[in-house]
């Protein structure tokens, strides 16, 4: 089987605590690459260091300037490791710039208790609604189907609206499944909420992200191909919004939510 | 006028790019001092640095271990300064301990829109509400009033609950104005969650908090005294819990949204 691009794309080399990476073609975005494959990357470098202990918990990702294409690398420093958490502090250099700052949680599986608080969105089954096109989409989004429920592309055109909400099933083109690095990744799939906000498309981009993730390794493998994600803005204000996030698995467990600052001209 | 005693603790000093900051008693949790000070001492050691430029809008500290009493250093590093944006990398020594780790993005103000998306609770104002009293309550709390509109302390006795929402009018005791430091600080006021999920005190923690700032000047001074917060969690799996919370002016105006990952057996 062909590796996906998507693990193409995340792929790293260790020399020490320093991961190599490399941006991909396939997942650039207006400018620079796509931020959620650049927050799979830090992820991978973290889950794949040989200190690594536990899964994916939480990542914070703070763009600081564009990565320009090409290598890059990842500075890795593991600052805590007790017996149910690992605390990793990540700095991404490219040149004499340092264009990323993150931090990562591993957590060891604990507890017994499973549950979602909010309520699954009424939605129908993921082959109920077209596989969105727009002959504006960014070259990342290509390696994505996603399927609008509400809020969709062809909705920015529509003019300004209250509600920046948007909720679509989402999978890979190339039907990977999924894991903690493509739900991070995932988590910044939503166009920016001001697009809907202002009715039209804005320079925008993301300027911190993080992505708490819920699912354990078995709520990961139920997820299948198709997974919910819905987003909206809380508020705009000062040349920033906020997005916050919910990814479901179509039987309706919280995979992770996530939360982001968007700076975006309105 | 006396100065508050939530200034006194989150007073720095630096010597070069590292400020020293000490626990205050009265800001004394469970475990260590409340998470919300150490949030606040970060966010005024950022703010009070020589090279600091623009307002708070997003701060992410990670609680790696407990802080002990005492003395401890924050290691502040600038990354990143542009038109708009500085990013800080900060890391808390304690002894050879690392107990913290932060990212703080100031920014200029831009944009002329600000806007609510989300609708203020259905509440009534401050007074109509009496001040919680609490014979278990930790002493951090005792610099705070909360006057509780719904998911009070008292409702914990309850048995477990599956709506998490505490909602509560919060001032400074000593009527302290609203700031940046305050704000971030009163971000992790909620107990957790999962106390009312489950009905009962349970050892619980922050690992990682987050708040984005949406207030400028204007907003901050327009607040008074008395700000609304208002709490839920997502989910709960894997022993950890999320919290979502909002904090409001009594106007109406979104200050501040926040995130948190929780430790908590269940």
């Amino acid at each position: 089987m062909t590796e996906s691009v998507f693990d193409q794309a995340i792929a790293v080399s260790f020399e020490g605590n320093r991961a190599h990476a490399s941006t991909h073609p396939k997942f650039h975005n207006m400018v620079g690459p796509f931020g959620g494959i650049t927050v799979a990357t830090i992820c991978n470098a973290v889950q794949t260091h040989p200190d690594a202990q536990g899964r994916l918990a939480a990542i914070t990702t703070n763009f600081t300037s564009p990565l320009s294409e090409g290598d890059y690398e990842l500075e890795l420093e593991c600052v805590r490791t007790n017996s149910s958490n690992q605390h990793w502090v990540v700095k991404g250099h490219q040149g004499e710039n340092t264009p990323l700052t993150a931090t990562v949680l591993l957590v060891a599986e604990r507890g017994e208790l499973r549950a979602n608080e909010i309520p699954f969105p009424s939605v129908g089954a993921p082959e109920e609604y077209a596989v969105a096109d727009g002959e504006e989409r960014p070259e990342w989004s290509n390696n994505y189907e996603l399927r609008f429920v509400e809020g969709g592309w062809e909705q920015i055109a529509e003019g300004p609206q209250d509600d920046t909400t948007s909720t679509y099933w989402l999978r890979h083109a190339d039907g990977r499944p999924w894991d903690y690095a493509a739900l991070v990744s995932s988590s910044d799939t939503f166009f920016p909420r001001s697009f809907l906000r202002a009715g039209q498309w804005l320079p925008a981009g993301t300027i911190t992200i993080t992505t708490y993730v819920s699912a354990d390794a078995h709520v990961l493998e139920s997820a299948g191909t198709d997974i919910l994600c819905s987003a909206r803005a809380q508020w705009f204000g000062s040349g920033l919004h906020d997005q916050t996030a919910q990814l479901w698995t179509q039987s309706g467990e919280v995979l992770a939510v996530s939360h982001q600052l968007v700076y975006s001209k309105l």
